[in-house]
């Protein structure tokens, strides 16, 4: 009875940030929290310079749905869900993930909220709690369950070290110089052989 | 941001071990907790009476990988999917409904576990928790959830009573009997109806 956690930007798909700041042509929106720690001022700060830039929600949503998922990622996710059960964790935001839920099969996906205004502008986030994956981890941990995680960032950390087995898939630099922990897969290939030993456990 | 979590046996898919009575030809393996309320005897009643028939794991999956969801159901979860974030929560066993997953979207389902001995027999099983879909439903509220849960029996008052708001798919008379707390949903027609209701909120 093994769950699999996965995260999604950066393991199924690419960085949706950095696809909005490449089709809207804003530099600035590129900016992550490896650039400024603070996710809140962050944040605040991208959802300015939508409105300063008259970009709308409806806007990014048409952007997300023409975003492909990773090369290979849907057939390893077509696998995944065959194999193990399949909860996807993101701190996206539902408005964003909505548009791509067909392409990933309409398996669950936890996230996060957006609050939209009349006229249509992002005025704010809304978190469901603090630490969401990791908390979500250790929650399905509670009900019995086995959790593989499978993530590729700092923010992805915390969830697996709470998970009883955690994945770094395809990492950035920093990540896996900082990393002493966790195994590092570079492939959806790769990624499926190590599962599959887990399986037989 | 709403979770379903949804009953399967007699929401879904017909009982299991009544369909194994009737496929087996064995009058006894009908019995259900409204017939001998202790799950703990029930269960291992129906093992030895599985065993001493010479019927195997196998055998039974066999029956139950031929089992059809009822008439409209497929298609209702299809509906329920696209528009909600779907967990599936039964009592039932991975070991059973294993064969049924594909049919069911490969949507991640809540079980308990069989214990298989060497000859391919049941010898016992294991409940991943006491209550297990009540505590699922209290443990994804406390992630920040809203919660619908459907359920037809005795065994899914306990997590309607948990979620923000349950509902009685076509339930036997004697829990609408009983009930004094839930509406009561007949068929997929009116369940959508219902649950379109709640999406506008």
């Amino acid at each position: 009875m093994k769950i699999i956690c996965l995260d999604l930007e950066g393991v199924l798909i690419p960085e949706i940030w950095r696809e909005i700041a490449k089709k809207t042509k804003i530099e600035d929106l590129k900016l992550t929290t490896r650039d400024l720690p603070d996710y809140d001022f962050l944040m605040k700060r991208r959802l300015k310079i939508l409105r300063e830039n008259n970009i709308k929600l409806k806007d990014i949503q048409k952007i997300i749905k023409k975003m492909k998922p990773f090369k290979g990622a849907i057939n390893f996710l077509n696998w995944l869900r065959k194999n193990f059960l399949v909860i996807i964790l993101t701190d996206s935001f539902y408005q964003f993930i909505n548009p791509l839920r067909e392409k990933l099969f309409y398996l669950p996906i936890f996230c996060n909220q957006l609050k939209i205004d009349k006229a249509g502008f992002i005025k704010n986030y809304q978190l469901r709690l603090k630490g969401g994956k990791k908390e979500a981890i250790k929650l399905l941990k509670a009900l019995g369950f086995e959790i593989i995680a499978i993530g590729d960032s700092y923010n992805d950390l915390e969830m697996l070290k709470e998970a009883d087995f955690g994945l770094l898939f395809n990492p950035p630099k920093n990540i896996i110089k900082k990393n002493l922990k966790f195994e590092i897969v570079k492939n959806y290939q790769d990624l499926k052989f190590k599962l599959k030993s887990v399986i037989k456990k």
